[in-house]
């Protein structure tokens, strides 16, 4: 149940912000670094990292049901592995607002633009000055971002010392964040590009930077860690909940990119970071897009191609028109049958789930419920 | 000997390229990403990567003088781990290029200026579009950086499964850049401001960014990944020349960065990448401009303030007369004495590796006498 779920979040979130202020040193040169990273994770809703200790625990219960001995102390080693999933997100988001020109994140200035004005306060006045300060910021985000990586692995490998499979964990991030790299890259190229993309396409990026990254890859490392901690023993039953929880990440990621984009055009409550139209704005290549640009008559297709186009910022009766359209023409009716399907997946691999305790599975059906139905 | 030291560097590359080769996939959405790093990783000298087979040479035989028993096909993972350490210095260069705004590196484009280039052919004419061409490079080439990381990462946790150090060497990585990152983001705060930096600084910087990064962190990692291999004794007597290497490493980077500072200043040969004055232009705090400013006369020091104040193209009479002043005031010679001194240090941790074999030690004096007095 989604209570279930918004509460074992909010438990776990608070291990994670104490893992996170740990790292921070009391002194040196990295001290100023860790603050701000720690300071910038604070403000995020950390489902990653809770998606590790999620996995975790439904290691630890197929464990358990085969005889496997669960580990002792576990729970710090992983809180610290939840950790390192959100520095990995934070050095991401870091370069990621670069990108996209971004100058707010999580209701505060993103990490370039918070170093800009800093610099800027530091320069005398003129425009060429703010394009300086702005080289400047962007510059020591790029640095922090990578420092972001750097000290994530680092605290990754320090966390798994002992554990069975710390090397397998390294190199499933390893590669799971090659895949995002590459997926942004994608996205770079599409916002600068004119193309229309084919719909495969479109859900190959929804798997590469939302699925794989945000939802399977913390529930199998935190499988993983749980599975190779020392003092589990051999038989932990692992094959029987990793690579199903991947598969559920992968449901579960397919769910949030649709929500996603349905609040990105048409908004939602108060509490939205994004508001109604920026997907429009930002020229998003989203199935929404694809598909209402496919099925659109003719007469309509120049009034949606330059409301899709980008760089418009959408009226209400844009955005009033759109949504019309989109019901009429059965492309609202298309996208939210695929997602009753995606939930219906997500539910029946929990189902096969066997060995998961009736929490944590009420947990995971709560989980399926929030990115199905989230309003932020 | 020198010549043994580029022999031995000669044919470890031919190695690493190889192994970085085997890296690009034949097909899948990474090829052409990883196709592009492994052309630009081609183009170096590939010393980090040489570093770590010399690290790995020096543990083995500490091992075989102890009795330990040396492992085969030790080469095949240590070629992986030597290339793992070329593609992380790749993911720094693609991104110091965006930060310095370079051009050129190695004879060909940067990677975000490859990258622009490739837009702009893409895009309609126009100033907006050259601006909005370059704003696409450097997002692709924060995009690859990052990907060169995670590569890494994937690789050497790869290479080193069931290397019985396989976690403290990807701890090791992961602090060492860490070092890297935050000496980085001194460098641009430097850059941006007037202030004169007191020589501890700029020592601590050369140590962090430079002696333990590029020299230190891949001897390293070479010897650890020897010590850990799979049929290698405990007693590998490792313990002997980690620590000796990693600070070999220290002295074996002020040397090349004192090197590095005067062919920035004085330039060359022809060979060299950097012109001379390519420092002045920069605006660069380096160890020789801080004493020269400090033992200036008065009546010098507005010419030399404005000559290393960045942003100067300097003329031959000009490097003529800082070379001049810097010899009639001594800094010259008191900078050569560090070198001496550092040089002196370098072979008498070499004396203290009594299990090295003549061929790895005169490789390794080679490398003293390289990073001393390189021209290129």
């Amino acid at each position: 149940m989604l209570s279930d779920t918004l509460a074992y979040f909010e438990s776990r979130r608070a291990l994670i912000v104490r893992a996170l202020d740990a790292l921070v040193p009391a002194s040196g040169p990295t001290r100023e670094s860790m603050e701000r990273i720690v300071e910038f994770c604070g403000r995020g809703k950390m489902i990653r990292g809770c998606l590790a200790f999620l996995g975790a625990e439904a290691a630890a219960e197929a464990a358990a049901a085969v005889g496997g001995a669960s580990a002792a102390e576990r729970g710090e080693a992983i809180a610290l592995v939840a950790a390192a999933m959100e520095l990995f997100q934070a050095g991401l988001l870091a370069h990621d607002d670069i990108m996209d020109r971004d100058e707010l994140r999580r209701g505060a200035p993103t990490v370039h633009a918070r170093y800009a004005k800093e610099a800027r306060e530091r320069m005398a006045g003129g425009p060429a000055a703010a394009a300086e300060a702005l080289h400047v910021g962007e510059s020591l985000a790029i640095c922090l971002g990578d420092f972001c990586y750097f000290e994530a692995f680092a605290v990754l490998s320090r966390a798994l010392a002992g554990n069975g499979r710390q090397g397998e964990i390294v190199e499933l991030c390893g590669s799971g964040l090659c895949e995002v790299a590459v997926a942004q890259m994608t996205d770079v190229a599409w916002g600068a590009g004119k193309a229309e993309i084919p719909e495969g396409e479109i859900l190959s990026m929804y798997r590469g930077k939302t699925a794989h990254y945000s939802f399977s890859l913390p529930l199998a490392v935190g499988a993983l860690a749980a599975a190779g901690a020392p003092g589990m023993a051999a038989a932990s039953g692992e094959a029987a909940v990793v690579r199903p929880l991947y598969e559920l990440g992968e449901k579960l990621g397919i769910l949030f990119q649709i929500r996603d984009d349905e609040l990105g055009l048409f908004g939602a409550s108060e509490s939205i970071g994004k508001g109604a139209g920026s997907d429009l704005r930002e020229g998003k290549k989203t199935l929404f897009r694809s598909r209402l640009l496919a099925a659109a008559p003719d007469r309509e297709r120049a009034r949606l191609s330059e409301l899709f186009g980008g760089g418009v910022d959408a009226r209400p009766e844009d955005i009033a028109y759109i949504r019309r359209l989109s019901e009429e023409l059965g492309v609202a009716e298309s996208i939210a049958r695929m997602s009753r399907e995606s939930e219906a997946e997500a539910l029946a691999i929990l189902g096969s789930l066997a060995a998961l305790a009736p929490a944590t599975r009420a947990t995971l059906e709560g989980l399926v419920e929030y990115v199905t139905r989230r309003d932020k």
